[in-house]
């Protein structure tokens, strides 16, 4: 079998399961939640190898619920329902369910179990509303929810129907922990591999010219995704094979290296803020942050993971000129020649926390974060980075063009860190 | 006419009309964005007084495009597209509107003019590609877009079809100055005005039942809705009437203060973080913070609203005792017999900044996020927060029996800004 052939059996045998999700919940149609939902299920799906065609929301009403089932089912290999499970008068999911599947509520011993499990950890009595939580149609098999009381059912077939609480951490523990091994073992999906490569200092179009003909060489078993945020791109390389199938990751990235390497800041990360955190830790070094247009969005990005204390000394949001000169030991006469947005002035916050901290790195920035205060030599978006290690400073002039704050301030804290893990 | 035929008169008039969004892009199905654009477009139709009944999400294909129009445009009164309208080859929504319609693609003065514009000011040549973002079905109504180069597309008719460009701010512009208007202006849609109340201090279900007798006295014409964030609830009371109908808030308030008075931090604004924002520009007054556990999050929620120097002075994310010491003035025998996680440490930091930085108030918070890092005396959650003015410190603990890291770092955040707000 030659090499074309081959690739058009590995396409066969993965990649071609495909699911519908139907999110239900008032709430998502009157904008009061974002349907994190949605997302979060898409990307481990195709992550785990299968192909999601197609989302849809609909309020918690029977009608609508019973249309969107209906209307889906016989087209898809799995459907994939969350929300409406709870024990209140307006989550009425399980009766659609019974219904449409020509079935009946029952108790399952399993479910109940763990309701009483649940209610037992937390100390509260078990009530009759909370008992219901026990209810599942006849004809589902229950898969046990270990982080709620609120129970996932699979309702198995040609096309399968799996319903989930649409709470999100417990959607998300049940869809890695149970129902994508089982969708899985059902469909047979084969192999699937992810590879993320973080690349900042180069925009997503002018990447893609430059890579285009390494992209072009990929074998069909290797799909590349672009993924931009502000100010970088991260790259997804995914593996689809079948069982026992080579993954050619390994021989395609130095291609890449060699095209782009010096704008490939790290692997297997999602953000800038988990590639610094990871790499000092493994470092044993510490950190120090001084912000000022960025205003703590460094030093929040790095210590919401957890472990952050480590390494992460502390830091200064130095907004005032006051603050710069005695949070930072920033020099009056910097301040006054210079300005506040300033090469001198990024460099002595850069060096000042770092001293004073006594890590062994720091970041600083210091601009104009808009949409108002900026002049003609300094317009909205000019802002300094530094970085300094025990041994040197290192400073850089971003001049961003756009006067929305929060992406100039997310573009210039991406900027930072990646700074910062250069030098690292 | 009695109060109940006035207010069935009042429920035909108003928010009898009904939306269906299609979100289309590969990139939502694959999970690689979130999908807001839907939950901001469906947040501005209610609050415009219009019903979301339906959202879904397909991918970049003709088919999947023609499929979910075809089988929403008949039973809804407007459908809303978002996406698809690039001048690259994934972009195929005009061509499905087009073949839809029965029309054909010519090129629009208007929409040439305003690429033409763009173009100009962004100081790029114009290309055949991007001047290809001018043709549109010869059957529509543009919509001129001043943000960007995509037009936005009126179909009219008994059914009203309106495309837009899947960029968020682009949209949300559009949606705003454009779409809403035209379409109050084509279905009657009535009045709307919106209340919004932000609660601190009790949660969602306890609010719920202290507040029930008040919430079953309101008439049909006011709807009352609970926005859940970290620790606090966000109140939204709508009025929906025809022209001419008078808004009956300002005389149900007073009831709803006599039974949650105590609980409401302010009124009219969407977050703790704007009305503290607000409260201080108002007052010509000062702010500093120190941030343990928080870790720069108050910070940055701040200074991440334009204005933010009038009265952020800056702070100190104090994530090391040694930083507590050196940058706060905590003192060593404070560390040594209370702990880091403290109410004499809290206290210490929050005076501590408030005097080094020169600050009319500060906020300090200390305590232990989570996952890990717990004791049997100080569980993970465990959170003291302290404000200060120039005359008095308060300090308050949280004990928040939960090991998720950002919930705690957001409700400890809230918990913070409603005692600093209380305090003004």
């Amino acid at each position: 079998m030659n090499v074309a052939d081959w690739n058009i059996v590995l396409q066969n045998i993965a990649g071609n399961m495909d699911v519908s999700i139907i999110n239900i919940g008032d709430e998502l149609l009157l904008g009061q939640v974002v349907n994190t939902n949605a997302s979060t299920m898409s990307r481990m799906l195709v992550e785990a190898g299968m192909e999601v065609k197609h989302v849809q929301v609909v309020a918690d009403d029977y009608a609508a619920i019973r249309e969107a089932i209906g209307g889906t089912l016989a087209g898809t290999d799995a459907v994939l329902v969350t929300g409406g499970l709870g024990p209140t008068k307006d989550d009425i999911t399980k009766k659609v369910l019974c219904d449409y599947f020509g079935s009946e509520l029952v108790e399952s011993n399993e479910a109940l179990d763990n309701v009483r499990r649940i209610f037992a950890q937390r100390g509260y009595p078990l009530t009759e509303v909370n008992r219901a939580q026990a209810l599942v149609p006849r004809c589902c098999e229950v898969l046990n929810n270990d982080l709620g009381t609120a129970p996932c059912m699979w309702f198995g077939g040609e096309h399968v129907l799996v319903a989930l609480p649409g709470v999100p951490f417990e959607m998300e523990w049940l869809m890695r922990n149970r129902v994508i091994p089982k969708l899985q073992a059902t469909f047979q999906t084969g192999v699937v591999r992810h590879k993320n490569l973080l690349v900042q200092g180069i925009g997503e179009s002018f990447l893609s010219d430059l890579i285009e003909p390494w992209e072009l060489s990929l074998p069909p078993s290797l799909r590349l995704a672009y993924l931009p945020a502000a100010g970088m791109v991260k790259l997804r390389l995914t593996f689809r094979g079948g069982a026992g199938e080579l993954d050619p990751t390994p021989q395609y990235l130095p291609g890449l290296y060699e095209l782009a390497g010096k704008y490939i800041v790290g692997e297997d990360c999602e953000t800038l803020a988990e590639l610094a955190h990871k790499r000092l830790i493994a470092m044993q070094a510490t950190l120090a942050t001084a912000e000022s247009c960025t205003g703590g969005t460094i030093a929040s990005r790095l210590t919401s993971q957890a472990g952050a204390s480590a390494y992460f000394r502390g830091g200064v949001v130095a907004y005032s000129n006051e603050v710069k000169e005695a949070a930072l030991g920033v020099s009056h006469a910097t301040l006054l020649t210079h300005g506040a947005v300033s090469e001198a002035t990024a460099r002595e916050m850069s060096d000042g926390v770092r001293a004073r901290f006594c890590s062994d790195y720091a970041i600083a920035t210091t601009g104009i974060a808009g949409p108002t205060g900026g002049t003609a030599d300094k317009p909205v978006g000019t802002i300094w980075v530094a970085v300094s290690s025990r041994s040197r400073t290192e400073a850089q002039l971003l001049q961003l063009g756009s006067n929305r704050r929060q992406q100039n301030i997310d573009r210039a804290a991406n900027h930072a860190l990646a700074m910062l893990i250069r030098m690292l």
